[in-house]
């Protein structure tokens, strides 16, 4: 028997009652019973995001949602900070420069962290910009950036600050109104444990009224219409309904579970499978490690040894490097419906793999140091 | 038992295989299942579009794929020719304005067809025009126009045609290569019996040419990076993966039929619904009627009553009107899954809830004429 198991950071694997509320006949979307649905869902994602700011969804995948950022919370002319530590967040750039809007960039070495300093170094040399793009947890290198630092900072220099969320909403604790986040933008296909098509994005009153005012042009990713229909418990235009039953079914199960629970397992999980990896003596890449992901430094470029051998032998799907990373890295997914149970899959299965490659020299620490970070067994 | 049945002109019925479909196990799109699945639907769409022009797919409605062609086939400071007829063909003026597009519009009032005439005065008066945005079937009206006609101007006169072919790819015969139609846009939850949440696109060697050139800018439905991608079995972004997979149940469902049966199956059924109609003593809006749905003029602004009545005790939900005929017709579908016992079902509960408003005398002759117009019973 073939079992397949994603263990990739995105997208993650998906309960079997989402994947039966997908399969649920279809309604048309101008009735109570989507209304209902969409109603709860966007009152759902406010919990998980720990906002009362309006929660908008958007029928396309993320990168969507964070090119509805750019084009209503910048306008031609502008400039911008960006963070730019890996593959996610130097789409920023890349999307605000599609609309010629200016770009500082403040970087770090992919595996690191912007820090706060250099922040603030670029709004102090650049105290025109509007508006800080910027990521909590890159999917690419598995970092984690302090986002409460720098909204301090973007508001200090009375800009925005807008959050690729992606990899970090029902992760890792999102406090958005605590810490003035202006947008944060989500993906359903990530922490909230739905199949991808739906991208989510808050945004603050500040958020709304910049929108409100001068902005690039755009019409399917219109904000000012979308928080509009949100407000009607509608949608601009026709959504992906199955996916709003999936993100329906899986936020219940995630506001059943609790968000202090939810955020405390994928802590517990992630600890554990760096555990595991420290104990199989191999090297993280992530300064300030995400819950996200772990990336593994692997040594010889085998990385894609690696990955096919887990894929083929195991079943057990993970993700590589992107762009100069490929083959240098592997990354372990655990955001989403994980338990202990399930990195013990996920371990077994690459630290097998990787004692086959020769490239550690035992099996069992990992495991073992797994078991031990949850208490004692897995 | 209140079963619902979705006689909407979109989103249309879904077929039991396509709702298994969506609720298959998640498979990551960056593996050889997923991209065969894209494969094979990319491949079934070029059959039902009657093309060997790539056909991108996105993931968004079908708005989102028309805003992709704004964005990548007309660029800033042009003129388009926009044929104006009902909501949707008018969407082609707003999102061309949007980008500061001028926009000639040639409009028909709402139940008319433009005519061939009225485009190539416009060409005439226009020759600078770059493009010619159109609808096939328009559905806020039901009017089928004349794209072969329409294709034929544009191109003497050396300009793009780009057609809304949303609810008419899978219903009528769409010529896309004979006829000479440089994109035509679909949308899932259409013909192709699939909940909404994807667009396609069809480009010819014209229209890539294009966009390889000036166009607005855009990230998301980059249609130049789509086309490559599309080119490996990929995508730019995560796609909707779970409709992906629907979409791919369907177009086998419509391969096995047969293009020619499943054009001549939809005439077959708008050809009943019109002749029950008609048969009930009620007029019809449009004057060149599309297969996709008929829309039925309700006398002293009842249609919410028959729309409601229909939905709550017949659980038959069907369409009411948009803007100014919002109570003054209804839209009965039949596009997509449908055969004439569906239509039974549709003629049956629409005569017998205008019967007892009062809307016609006698209940009966709707559902005679149904079954005559299927040869002698339903």
């Amino acid at each position: 028997m073939k079992r397949a198991r994603l263990f990739t950071p995105g997208p993650t694997a998906v309960p079997d009652e989402v994947l039966a509320a997908l399969g649920r006949p279809l309604v048309h979307h101008r009735t109570q019973a989507f209304g209902d649905a969409l109603t709860e869902v966007m009152c759902d994602l406010q919990y998980i995001m720990q906002t009362q700011n309006p929660v908008v969804v958007l029928s396309s995948s993320g990168s969507g949602g964070m090119e509805a950022c750019v084009v209503n919370l910048t306008a031609p002319g502008e400039k911008v900070i960006v963070t730019e530590l890996g593959k996610f967040s130097n789409r920023w750039r890349e999307m605000a420069q599609t609309y010629g809007v200016e770009v500082v960039s403040v970087s770090a070495e992919w595996g690191h962290a912007v820090t706060p300093d250099q922040v603030a170094a670029a709004f102090t040399a650049h105290p025109d910009a509007t508006a800080l793009l910027t990521i909590h947890s890159e999917t690419s290198t598995g970092v984690l950036q302090d986002v409460e630092a720098f909204a301090q900072i973007a508001h200090r220099h009375d800009a925005l600050i807008v959050v690729d969320g992606i990899t970090s909403v029902g992760c890792h604790d999102v406090r958005t109104d605590e810490w003035g986040l202006d947008a944060v933008v989500g993906g359903s296909q990530k922490g909230v444990m739905t199949p991808p098509g739906l991208a989510y994005v808050s945004l603050s009153p500040a958020a709304i009224q910049k929108m409100e005012g001068r902005r690039h042009a755009s019409y399917y990713f219109d904000l000012v219409k979308a928080v509009k229909s949100a407000g009607k418990a509608d949608t601009p235009y026709t959504p992906a309904i199955p996916l709003v039953f999936g993100l329906q079914a899986a936020l219940r199960m995630m506001r059943e579970e609790g968000l202090e629970n939810v955020i405390a397992r994928h802590a517990a999980n992630a600890g554990a499978v760096r555990a595991a990896v420290s104990a199989m003596g191999l090297s993280m890449l992530a300064e300030t490690p995400s819950n996200a992901t772990t990336a593994v430094l692997i040594p010889d470029g085998r990385a894609g040894d690696i990955t096919k051998k887990m894929e083929h032998e195991h079943g057990v799907k993970i993700a590589g490097g992107q762009q100069h990373l490929n083959g240098h890295i592997v990354r372990l997914g655990h955001l989403g419906f994980y338990n202990a149970a399930d990195m013990l899959t996920l371990v077994t299965a690459f630290e097998t793999v990787c004692h086959e490659l020769g490239l550690v020299d035992a099996r069992g620490p990992g495991v073992e140091a797994l078991g031990a970070a949850y208490g004692g067994g897995a």
